[in-house]
């Protein structure tokens, strides 16, 4: 291990979280709330970061393995200061709980720890800060810092550890020019998110935040309701739809760009994505009209469904009406949903619908060759063969996501809560979606601190798709070869 | 396909089904009951089986894909025609409930669409069929065809086809004597059950019953409480350690009678299970000891938590206490025993722990190679090398497991039940368990006929592990090349 490299690196990172938190300051200082835990946070940020710049690693270039360490403690320290504003605000006092908060931001999981109905009285500047870590989150730390960094050519571990899905390439030659053109692809649409909500009559404050929130795929809200407290249909509607768009690959937003329509055309996840979407819309839309008696317009019931849909697959978890007493029918498919995510390379957490794929091409694959035992087949997805590796990872990422769901259901069990409050708070934080069925519905308050715990390092490994996090808590990486 | 060979082989199943009848219709004629539903029966299948025995397919070798359907139509065939009994007698008066309580019996799942209360109130004939299925399903029909029928010795692919777990041998060089190596052992450990039972002064259709039911780990007991009707500490201990027996590799005991000890202390798969079992009897005894005033004895509670592990890792499904109203800690841990299963090789169902063994090691693998990409690392099972089919085949087997769950809940969740018992009941049919938690704890009924037919051929899906029923309903399967 290059440990002068690591600690120039973690530096990097927490400096970069100093710049960041200048914005809720601002903030802060329009609503003339208190700065001074945005100041302090900055000030222990620049103590601990500063110095680190004048360490000389011998190496700079990033290997696999310390390309998933440096990913994987980037994120735990970015989280573990940046709670600290809201504790010095007195906002979320236990220190535990503000990690949670800030892991969840972070991850763009959006489950909260705030108890329900108090989230309206945290200062404007320190709930600015709660959604900013989703956008931050959303498209990674790490794509920015090689995004605005010289010189970073060489660390593609970096950008493979951090985005998520099981292909990962670079978009043009230049990984730096790669990271910025995710970056202002991600900040065009939020901008035009936030315009879009500002034309349905929304604050500002709040439309920037829910922006966040959407683009991010977080689903932190300012409001004790969520999206259900603005009652604003047609910003239900906006919400929705790019809820959907963040929920796609980016590198497809590229393409279109520079005119690549046939590569958008013949992606098969986004043809998947979007069929699933229809599908599960319908459903639960035919579900929830004919079985509950608010619904007395079908429009409302399609929205509501549609809004769901797009808020759980996209793993943001935003909510416009209380799924929870939705009919089962409808809870059971969006338990689904949640565990099936949306698009590789977006925003959204998940398994990925690029790994279902291959895991039914693999399938198929299988049953075929008993019909044809000598038979040799080649995945193809998107018309493209498919390298054996890929397939082969697919099914052991596979394998380890039903396991650490399987283990981590029997720890969060020990607190005593029912199955379906477990399992749905595991997967939810698994996933980076945010709410839970249950008791855990409105808030994750109920939990005791070793399962806040728990779940915050489950939030990690889910964004980060387990790896960097497995190889972090590894023995052997610490071992002296 | 050979389809005289087909029909010669299907007749010939059924041949053996008319004989197996005649068990059920003596013990009809010492209770002195009607013995007409078992008549009618035999006669429909002497009709239908004889003239089969006529056609000369012109190749008597059954090859992988043959196998495959031979052993689903058999399942099939044999419940289809075993259900008619209880039709005929009108203990279960609907079709469609005899089907799923027959195909429950043959795959010793045990789950039943009896109401409470009223098992007491079937013939004892019919119940002892019902238990019988158990019986006969738990070692498998064509394994024991294997065994009894000369000649069979090309087959090796029905063995396959039937024996579960991830790697399959024979014992012995010739099919044939192996096929009856392990009916003789099953038929000892029965007898050696149900003598046991008689000395805790159980009656003796009882005793026979009962060991049925967990030698086959099937489940289905003739007392409207299960085994908790008796109230019999001394059987309950006999019974769950029955159950451990029935839960392990056959082959073990086998390598036992020819000493092969080594074999046995090596095996990883029995040391998993046990320490499984060890582990998982201590939480839930402390657990429900702790949390639940109805136990003021820990032995009591030891014994309900052994006997609970023990019928759920053999996926018996009998039952001593109402485990649906444990602590939700202890209801958890069953719902993850549920999916695990026993050893491969038994007459348990589930995904079996060598198969979990195979995966976890492979996760181990993938999770080194980040630290030394270029290893090429041999997965062992048993100091073993495994061979890389056999571990591709565990992992897409995984794979295939977790769609399977994933859309029959969906399916099943159309009946409008909870999350809770919808999942819990998918998870018991498919890994042949019985009981769910929720609204089918205590019997199926409560399900829509679709969803009984469903759940049906998940559970034959489930003892047959999924391949042989996939190629059934296969449209290539039934294309002409």
């Amino acid at each position: 291990m290059n440990f002068k490299m690591l600690g120039k690196f973690l530096g990097t990172v927490l400096l970069i979280e100093a710049a960041l938190l200048v914005f809720p300051l601002i903030v802060s200082l329009i609503y003339k709330e208190p700065i001074a835990p945005f100041l302090i946070t900055i000030a222990i940020l620049l103590a601990l970061s500063l110095p680190t710049l004048l360490l000389k690693p011998k190496r700079q270039r990033i290997y696999a393995k310390e390309g998933f360490i440096c990913t994987a403690l980037s994120w735990i320290l970015l989280s573990l200061f940046g709670a600290l504003p809201f504790v010095i605000s007195g906002s979320i006092p236990n220190y535990i709980d503000a990690f949670f908060e800030t892991v969840s931001g972070f991850t763009t999981t959006g489950a909260s720890i705030i108890p329900a109905g108090q989230i309206e009285a945290i200062p404007k500047g320190v709930l600015f800060w709660r959604s900013f870590t989703h956008w931050i989150g959303g498209m990674g730390i790490l794509v920015f810092m090689l995004a605005i960094m010289p010189g970073s050519d060489g660390n593609v571990f970096l950008m493979r550890a951090e985005v998520p899905g099981p292909q990962k390439g670079k978009l043009v030659s230049k990984l730096r020019n790669s990271s910025l053109i995710l970056y202002i692809i991600y900040l065009v649409l939020t901008v035009a998110e936030t315009i879009a909500l500002l034309l349905t009559r929304m604050p500002l404050y709040d439309s920037i935040i829910n922006a966040f929130g959407t683009m991010g795929t977080g689903g932190f809200s300012v409001l004790n309701d969520s999206i259900a407290g603005y009652n604003n249909p047609a910003a239900e509607w906006i919400i929705a739809i790019f809820l959907l768009l963040a929920g796609v690959n980016y590198n497809l937003y590229f393409f279109i760009l520079i005119g690549k329509f046939r590569d958008v055309k013949k992606n098969e996840e986004l043809k998947t994505y979007l069929i699933i979407t229809l599908v599960s819309t319908t459903l639960i839309s035919l579900n929830i009209f004919y079985n509950l008696t608010e619904y007395t317009a079908a429009s409302d019931a399609v929205r509501d469904a549609f809004f769901q849909v797009t808020s759980i697959m996209s793993t943001a978890g935003f909510s416009t009406a209380s799924f929870d007493m939705w009919p089962s029918f409808s809870q059971t498919l969006i338990v689904v949903l949640m565990l099936l995510g949306a698009c590789a390379g977006s925003t959204a957490g998940g398994f990925k619908i690029s790994r279902c794929l291959i895991v039914l091409k693999s399938i198929k694959r299988d049953i075929r060759k008993i019909f044809k035992p000598n038979s040799v087949k080649t995945i193809r997805l998107d018309g493209n063969p498919l390298d054996e590796d890929t397939v082969k990872s697919s099914l052991s990422y596979l394998s380890i996501y039903f396991v650490i769901i399987v283990i981590s259901v029997m720890v969060i069990a020990l607190d005593g809560m029912d199955i379906v409050t477990t399992s749905t708070a595991v997967i939810s934080c698994f996933n980076n979606i945010g709410p839970a069925l249950g008791e855990a519905h409105a808030s994750f308050d109920v939990f005791s601190y070793f399962s806040k715990l728990f779940l915050s390092f489950l939030m990690l490994f889910g964004r980060l798709e387990i790896m960097p996090m497995l190889v972090l808590f590894s023995p052997s990486t610490w071992r002296k070869n």
